[in-house]
């Protein structure tokens, strides 16, 4: 198993990224990191912790956070993250993994990894927070803006494999992303999709709203990656402002400070609760090879722990199973 | 000034309605309170308590709120909320306010009082709750789930027309909603709907986050209605998620339970903010004819209120400005 990392790419880039690798190249001999990125930059950080299941592909250049993404994949041809692409593009990886810019990463997947044959759309799927921990995959969450019936049926199909292979969910429960929970509730996208998905040999259980999605209404949420995105940042963002006012009213003066004292254990479960950044790395599904889109700010843990659920999609064969099933070749 | 209540609607009809509209007829001499309802339940409730400017008009029927909107609308010409927007069609009433069935009171807005010339697509636009407390006037959330471009520069210019009229905002500030800030973000949508308000005289401040709405971004926010009501569900159901985690863990022992006491008056504020029912009733914007809809747990405070907030809006000509500046007519 070969794993290509990004290791330009992210706050902590490219420390983290480097510690996350080695570590994980001792917890996993058996699997070979390709660190990708600036060979001056990474060697330093890997003096006196040579591993032989560690190797350096020299990358150049580096894609900011802010550049335009169509751009930045386009143009720089040398960076870690357009590197590690061909890598997975020319069978060199099985696998890559970034905690770059995500829209660039996105184009990545589609313009040098390159979709399935059959896919649509690939879709960005990071598991959304819910309440008892465990979490809900939604796709897509932002690389396809405008969706259409179809792509949400094939979105579907995916995330309920990914659960199979990677979570181990027999016949995971399908939402769909709605107004209402009841059939004929929507959007013409909706509404089609609808229909389409009821003709799905996917579990799907009907409409979800986004106000249960925290109960974990079901396993899989579809949506087009405009309302998924709006859905998760509303999340992110009341969860955020909330904790804030908390965090202001615990500090009021002695008295709350004790009682946020006696509070704290419960609190810190909420609060990791809320954090989809613990909640792992993303998969782009429908891309021609597995490619992961770990949280900008993720440290060598979260960066191990990629490596970790990419190993188990290989070991799965997810992609194999996508093209097979979906593509139907 | 006349004012028709639907007091049929809502989770305490007829009583609170009722008990609303006297308090208001009480503090609004000027003002006439037609209350539409079914008159054997009305009259018992206004028992020594009648007022010169409070009136009965009858209604046999009832919209309920699990109805089809459409269908009731159509089949129930007796229904409370129907006989109350034939009085603000007939021009018997200036302005008209309902608890009861939300996709109803839509639907007889367009279907009874109808659209003002000119204006595509009505708008439902409630107050989403802000951390201090004021709000964003938000629109539309819930009215058409299919919008084009030109139906959102028209809510940018009523929302902007209301906030001036009602909340006394001077040249208050347009934000997009979108999924990032960047001016070419986003879907087909709201791509084209942000060179259409680059050129609309409202203030236009561009693309705003669904995670920054709660830290009041802008004063009035423009969106087609699918992705509105998934913004404002999403956060309901992540403020109500995090509101019932705290309960549980103020619960767990009598040291939390003490903290819960200390912790109690920063932390209903905090509820109060977060409760969209305080932000009073939502105007649907585009008909021709005041048109409010008030929370369906509305108690009689929250039904005064909609008095109050109608007759601002009818002593500043809301309904004509819209009219006039909009419709071109």
């Amino acid at each position: 198993m070969r794993i290509a990392i990004d290791v330009m790419g992210g706050d902590h880039a490219p420390e983290a990224l480097v510690e996350g690798a080695l570590a994980a190249a001792a917890e996993w001999p058996d699997t070979r990191l390709l660190l990708v990125g600036a060979e001056d930059k990474i060697s330093p950080l890997l003096e006196g912790k040579a591993a032989a299941n560690v190797e350096v592909v020299h990358a150049a250049e580096v894609i900011g956070p802010d550049e335009e993404p169509v751009r930045a994949i386009r143009r720089k041809k040398d960076a870690s993250m357009a590197v590690a692409g061909r890598l997975v593009r020319d069978g060199e990886a099985d696998a890559m993994i970034s905690a770059g810019n995500t829209g660039a990463l996105m184009t990545a997947g589609l313009l040098v990894v390159g979709r399935i044959a059959g896919i649509e759309r690939p879709a960005l799927a990071p598991i959304v927070p819910t309440v008892d921990g465990v979490g809900v995959l939604a796709l897509d969450l932002g690389a396809n803006m405008d969706a259409r019936p179809e792509h949400l049926e094939q979105y579907a199909r995916m995330g309920s494999l990914y659960r199979e292979k990677v979570h181990g969910l027999k016949a995971p429960k399908v939402g769909l992303l709605n107004v209402g929970t009841e059939a004929r509730k929507g959007n013409e996208l909706t509404k089609q999709a609808y229909d389409l998905l009821e003709a799905s040999p996917v579990a799907f259980i009907g409409n979800v709203e986004a106000r249960d999605v925290m109960r974990r209404n079901c396993d899989v949420l579809v949506c087009d990656g405009f309302a998924g995105n709006i859905m998760l940042k509303a999340m992110e963002g009341t969860a955020g402002t909330i904790m804030g006012v908390l965090k202001q009213e615990f500090q009021r003066n002695w008295l709350t400070k004790l009682a946020a004292a006696v509070m704290m254990p419960g609190l810190r479960g909420l609060r990791q609760t809320m954090d989809y950044k613990e909640h792992g790395a993303a998969p782009l599904l429908g891309v021609n090879g597995l490619v992961m889109k770990s949280h900008g700010s993720s440290d060598a843990k979260a960066v191990k722990n990629a490596v970790r659920q990419a190993r188990v999609a290989l070991q799965g064969n997810l992609i194999e199973t996508i093209t097979s099933q979906i593509s139907g070749k």
